[in-house]
């Protein structure tokens, strides 16, 4: 992954002499770490190559390595490259920096916050629907409704597990669309699927085997939340039911694999099933975007297969808009007594929002909003896959991105930069990038609607 | 603490013999562990006086006691009583039950989920304000401002340290109420103060000195981010600055001790400041209710004495409704990158709520919402005191509860439940309750206003 050091750059400029710019570089770096222009594994430039794009002597370089390894930003071995720490994202986040340690370099000198990033001029990042096409006037009427008629105890948050008329209406809604065995009583409602992922793995503890590659956030989640994390091979049917020895979970994305974007073979999936069965492990459903599938009705959901060896989890993120932290888990019996301990501690999810999404969903028009961005977002990946013509591409057709192979990801990312595009390079997900192909996971839900020919202007521009 | 069992007991009675009855035993204890009505270290009857009032053998109550301690649920010492474990709330949270432990007594009955409880007809419980007055017109009017105005980015998730409209608005509600120096790039957005003091918790690491007594579900929080939790003693004049060796950080309510009721004392407050200067230690001030005091202005927050070395904690749980959760923290610069990163790993906060508190904000409708509940729960506490005059009582004119000493907590809740009143023993609150002063804590703003009076009632039978 190449790393773009004009940033680290600019804030060295109005900066002295001597241990001025060596704290100066320590603090675009730290800056970097955390907003996440350096990420977790990234390798350094070496300290020869960086002093001298800087200016700077290599000594005052090599210090500054050294002080930030000192705090964990770095990982540094002899004889070997610097990298990024896998630093906010190890086991249980006891990794942080101690904030003894960060003072001590900022003593006395009250350094302003790291500066939030600019947005991109375009933007094709995973994890993103179109945000521009929320429904406002729909869900602020649905607000409306849920206020002129909710019980004052809707405005406490006693009901850990969400309020009971989203359990209902989501019952309803996942059998009817996704066939999903769900009973109001066995649905948690969390704050995202990210909570959701969370509770599970405090909950169930042991050795949580994910999709090689998977959404990188969800491995630090789950890492955070305690348990340790397996691999499990992916193709274009989706995961291999070939559990790591001492797996006590298996989170699948079986609609729709994230983000290769395979399905779920049915002999998988059976024993994917008998897997949970013989061994006592739970099988996790992570159904991100199974609302989306453009070519036929999509698979049902693996829950239905066995409710009590499979938790289903949804979320309003990919429908809707993350921001409004809305996420779902249907348990097995077995599980929801522990999931609602776990999240009575950790914590209950906003109600009135949960009250707006059960009458959006009563209404009928959370469907029609499906039904509407299902076409957008159809076309979307038509003009994308017009636009790679004769490269190899990868996934059915669905959801809201798609792989495409490139030869290095570092030169298209550069490439991309240049044109201020966003993109994400497949690497991000892997559990381990090396020798695996490289390639770009495309989001085409996050352009704005009037944006997205130009949005793919500018990708033809960087992969030309 | 005396535990009801008629509970227990109705769960038991449509139930046949043998096996069937001991697991409805083991289920009804499941449950009432579960739904609090059975809490840590509850003492239970022994088995011979539990298998007389159940006329069940006191074999089989012995078998499903020793089948809970299997599963965690129960802690048993030969020669001992046996308690409810810590369970759910012990460190790290690892302590829950494992599936399949808990599975190995539900094979193949697929029980029910356990019953929510029912609520009481009076309520008199500490961290609930009186939602009935929740300003549903002027919330609803706010979210459509906030609707029409907001760009689309507010509807993603990516600003994880909070909207910057709300963090603006409140840098300014918090300076000029409570004397916070607030830069709204040191403020960080949080669901509820709860995840706030987690990721504090997660953040420092080390040891959390905190009150005795204090909100026991605030200590649950601590230990499950993985700090040791150490006692700070209480007295009329908040939490004396004797801090115990080990300690790099301490929990305090300045400006009206939960639940005690005493305001920090101005030596006690520079003296916690000297503290953290010297020790390196962060100070974090919970100022859960500092809005409201009856009798003069309250005193500012103790973060304006230090603010690099004072983390101050806010919430719109008292001032609006707890099931918002929205609360907020203003960090010394050193901590605002690693809360913000472990906040990125624990989960953002819901946008569009948000929004709508920064329209109450700027608008001055907080402010007269606040004034309003501030004369309605000073009225509640006057008459509260008419009713206890001649009772020992604790805490200044402030907040939404007030400490009244009582010979036994197990007797008046004994007599509350039979007036199916809702009561919290101080005892509760305490890290350790033996030999502590047994009394209540009366949250006087839980009732409906319609209701206050017949809840007083309710109480001063219970009382006589």
């Amino acid at each position: 992954v190449t790393i773009d050091w004009a940033s680290s750059v600019d804030l060295l400029v109005d900066l002295g002499t001597g241990t001025g710019r060596r704290a100066a570089l320590e603090r675009a770096l730290r800056a970097a770490i955390r907003d996440g222009r350096l990420r977790p594994d990234d390798r350094l430039p070496s300290t020869r190559a960086l002093a001298h794009d800087l200016g700077l002597a290599r000594g005052t370089v090599a210090e500054a390595y050294a002080q930030l390894a000192a705090e964990g930003y770095l990982r540094t071995r002899p004889g070997a490259p610097t990298r990024v720490a896998a630093w906010a994202r190890s086991p249980g986040a006891r990794a942080h920096p101690r904030p003894r340690e960060a003072a001590s370099t900022t003593a006395g000198r009250r350094p302003r916050p790291p500066e939030r990033p600019r947005p991109p001029r375009h933007d094709l990042r995973v994890g993103l629907p179109d945000v521009g096409a929320f429904p406002r006037g729909a869900w602020l009427g649905a607000l409306r409704r849920a206020l002129a008629s909710a019980p004052d105890a809707a405005l406490n948050a006693r009901d850990v597990g969400g309020r009971p008329e989203l359990r209902t209406a989501l019952a309803a809604y996942l059998g009817r669309t996704r066939g999903v065995l769900a009973d109001p009583e066995r649905i948690v409602i969390c704050s995202g699927f990210t909570q959701g992922l969370a509770l599970l793995c405090r909950t169930l503890g042991g050795t949580l085997a994910m999709e090689d590659p998977c959404l990188a956030e969800l491995r630090e989640v789950a890492r955070d939340a305690g348990v340790r994390v397996a691999r499990l091979e992916v193709d274009e049917s989706g995961a291999r039911p070939e559990l790591p020895a001492g797996a006590t979970a298996a989170l699948l994305t079986p609609a729709h694999q994230f983000p290769l974007g395979g399905t779920l073979a049915p002999e998988r999936r059976a024993a994917f099933v008998a897997w949970a069965r013989a061994s006592g492990g739970v099988v996790i459903e992570d159904d991100y975007d199974g609302e989306f599938r453009y070519d036929r009705q999509p698979a049902g959901a693996l829950q239905g297969l066995d409710p009590e060896h499979v938790v289903y989890g949804g979320t309003a993120s990919k429908t809707l808009a993350p921001g409004l932290r809305l996420g779902w888990l249907v348990l097995p019996d077995r599980l929801l007594g522990p999931v609602l301990d776990a999240k009575h501690v950790t914590g209950g999810t906003q109600t009135l929002d949960q009250l707006a999404l059960a009458e959006l969903l009563r209404s009928g028009a959370y469907d029609r909003q499906v039904r509407r961005m299902r076409q957008r977002y159809r076309r979307r990946r038509d003009l994308l896959l017009e636009l790679l013509a004769g490269r190899r591409t990868h996934g059915i057709a669905a959801g809201q991105q798609l792989v495409v192979e490139v030869d290095s990801e570092a030169r298209t990312l550069q490439r991309a930069a240049e044109r201020d595009l966003a993109l994400e390079p497949l690497g991000r997900f892997w559990h381990a990038p090396e020798g695996r192909p490289q390639g770009l996971v495309l989001g085409y839900a996050a352009p704005p609607e009037h944006d997205y020919r130009a949005t793919l202007a500018a990708l033809a521009d960087v992969l030309s």
